[in-house]
């Protein structure tokens, strides 16, 4: 086996076999497989495509790379949930303890931010003294005592796809819709859940602009999942325009926190209802409700327990940018967009977010927005808050923002975009 | 400017635009663009192609990576040749003194060979003495002397060619058309030749396996040179079979010294006359004749002045492999084919050629033919001989030969193949 000829295979429009995908993820993860070769076969598969039983061995053979977790012991079914990653996509805030509060233990490992779209963990690190490492016996604790845990995966888990990622983000081979689907599925398989919600997000503010390759990669993902075992299913959401009213960090766990209060931005509390239903049927509990979880308190107070046994404190203050910048409508009449991709970037500008992974984030840096598509509004009135802790990037951040927001006469007609796009099992 | 924009382009079919080109090449050869990054570049350049305009900025950004080389100071033209490879091609070895003998100035920068196709410096280094490395002041000096020299490229000349080379061997994209062009043309138009004949081989053993893809080839390099200054002509010619009756170092020196003294295999001579008729056209020599000089003994002349020029003894004797292993004719017959790469590949493994660039190479070890296609053979007679100081490669080299040979019944219609199929310029 050598790794030219497994390159050469991809190459020329053939079929890995069994034997060159478990050589390869191997060999790469050992270090045999140079970085060059690997980024040359990434995108030999970027764009000559993998079939479902290929991109099926690679994510095995990225399983087999590391440890597998094990929650049979849990008193209670796991359910899991991924997103794509979007704009102001703060659901696995509440969505943990919700479904918690609901019955179902849920052990969701995340990841951070990178580019325009925020990172689960690092807006809990805007919490005083929460921590995202946790060992694994401190996770298993952790979801047997509140029910729901989030935090970073481990180095033992799919060290190969760890590896490959970091190679592809710098290469320009992200964009595969196999590698995205078996980075993703690989991780959660190992962690041993047994059930997965997938939320693909389709827009300009996700990784799949269009519609038709966001359904191809949650129908392979659905398809991965069911054949190890889990029960799967994924859901198609619109990411046209931000989640709720927040972009950033502490923003986001603002409004999290307000949403587990039993307010919060509609489509937030609708598409976190909408997984959280899903999460239960898939985890066997279908008589759980967990829009009476939100009113009854019982999800915020799963939400108090967890951050507190991470070592954050649920009632401390959340952290302010220094400075804050307003944008003003320019004209009366109906905001018809209000691009996710465009505040996606300007948030990550003022600081939300990283250009590489090991840069720092700005815990109070991002976007407030004061009005969604669909709104009337009077020129001249606040549309967005731009938060920094350093104003000298309110210029770029604006840039961003051009042709980002349209507002039309009044009485155009807006047709709102539904949230929950598809179902796909 | 960004090298994951510069990817995505051609990742998404696009153009290269002068700018991006200029900058990839210039940030790779100094180190600020990775292997890993390059590497997924080029296997979208192999996948996705360049355009005319592309592949010429590329080659003139390569060439502006490096030093370039001036012979505007001899009082004869310049000729060089290049070959995209064979088996038993020793052609450089006779041509360059030979066209030398006729009036031109050959300056031929020439490399070591790398899988199964042999490299014209290997050969001459089974020559007692011989060296391939000279300065650029040495060679200068053996050309305004000799008339020709045959050296390797100094690190000086398109330095960043060298360095893509080298990544393209490891990661499976040597076989792209826009790289092999541009990696062939901007060494020599670097190294400052008024005029170049292109030998691209096509057959089993060159890179080029059809001819329609060989054709392409030459025409992008004729395309690449002509836009250069450089008066440049390419030949298409056979590789289907072996050139000569010798593949292996020093077994080659003998027959081109052969060749030189008026002998030689009738293939090796009629390939030699044609490309040395078209360097001395292209030098503007057209009333030179080589076969003359051949047959006059001033090319053998200008061979043993070459040779003694960079320190060889034309004399002394060559090396011999320790051991030796005679194939002979399984049945009686015509010999209808002798395959090029399966000759290459056996004189590889018995030690000739190398499979990494820092392997050494036995300068005995090869095949001696006694037979070539169209020729009648007896059941029993000797058709091959390998020679290595390594007989426990004789198993290996024979698997090689296996279905190579292919001898059928007496009266067989065996039509020759003519060496040189097309000219284009």
């Amino acid at each position: 086996m050598d790794v030219i000829s497994v390159i050469r295979t991809k190459r020329d429009r053939g079929r890995l076999s069994d034997e060159q995908i478990d050589w390869v993820i191997d060999a790469y993860t050992k270090g045999e497989v140079a970085d060059e070769q690997m980024s040359a076969l990434a995108m030999a598969i970027l764009l000559n495509g993998m079939d479902r039983a290929e991109i099926a061995r690679w994510t095995a053979a990225m399983i087999a790379s590391g440890e597998r977790m094990d929650f049979s012991s849990l008193p209670r079914p796991t359910a899991d949930k991924h997103s794509t990653g979007g704009v102001g996509d703060k659901i696995t805030l509440p969505l943990a303890p919700l479904v918690a509060a609901c019955g179902a233990a849920v052990p969701q490992l995340s990841g951070r931010g990178l580019g325009h779209t925020g990172g689960t963990l690092d807006k809990l690190e805007s919490i005083p003294g929460w921590r995202a490492l946790l060992s694994n016996d401190e996770m298993m604790g952790v979801l047997r005592d509140v029910g729901a845990v989030i935090c970073a995966a481990g180095d033992g888990l799919a060290p190969a796809d760890k590896k490959l990622y970091a190679l592809r983000d710098v290469t320009g081979t992200v964009e595969a819709i196999p590698l995205i689907a078996s980075s993703i599925m690989s991780k959660k398989i190992a962690e041993g859940t047994g059930s997965l919600v997938l939320d693909v997000k389709v827009g300009s503010g996700a990784f799949m602009k269009n519609r038709e390759d966001a359904a191809e990669l949650a129908r392979t993902m659905v398809g991965l999942g069911t054949d190890h075992g889990v029960r799967t299913v994924a859901l198609l959401t619109d990411m046209s325009t931000p989640l709720g009213l927040t972009a950033g960090n502490a923003l986001e766990v603002r409004e999290s926190v307000e949403v587990l209060a039993g307010g919060g931005p509609a489509d937030v509390v609708e598409l976190t209802l909408a997984l959280a239903r899903e999460m239960l049927d898939a985890a066997g509990l279908k008589d759980a409700d967990p829009a009476k979880a939100l009113r009854d308190g019982s999800a915020m107070d799963h939400w108090r327990r967890m951050i507190a046994a991470q070592g954050g404190d649920p009632d401390a203050a959340l952290p302010v940018a220094r400075e804050r910048h307003v944008v003003t409508a320019s004209a009366s009449g109906v905001l018809t967009a209000l691009d996710a991709y465009a505040v996606g970037v300007a948030a990550w500008r003022l600081g939300a977010g990283r250009a590489r992974k090991e840069d720092p984030v700005q815990a109070g840096a991002g976007i407030e927005m004061h009005a969604k598509p669909g709104d009337s509004v009077t020129a001249g009135q606040p549309l967005l808050t731009l938060h920094t802790d350093t104003p000298e990037r309110f210029e770029y951040a604006l840039a961003a923002l051009e042709g980002g927001v349209t507002i039309s006469p009044s009485g155009t007609a807006y047709e709102p975009q539904p949230i929950v796009l598809e179902r796909i099992a």
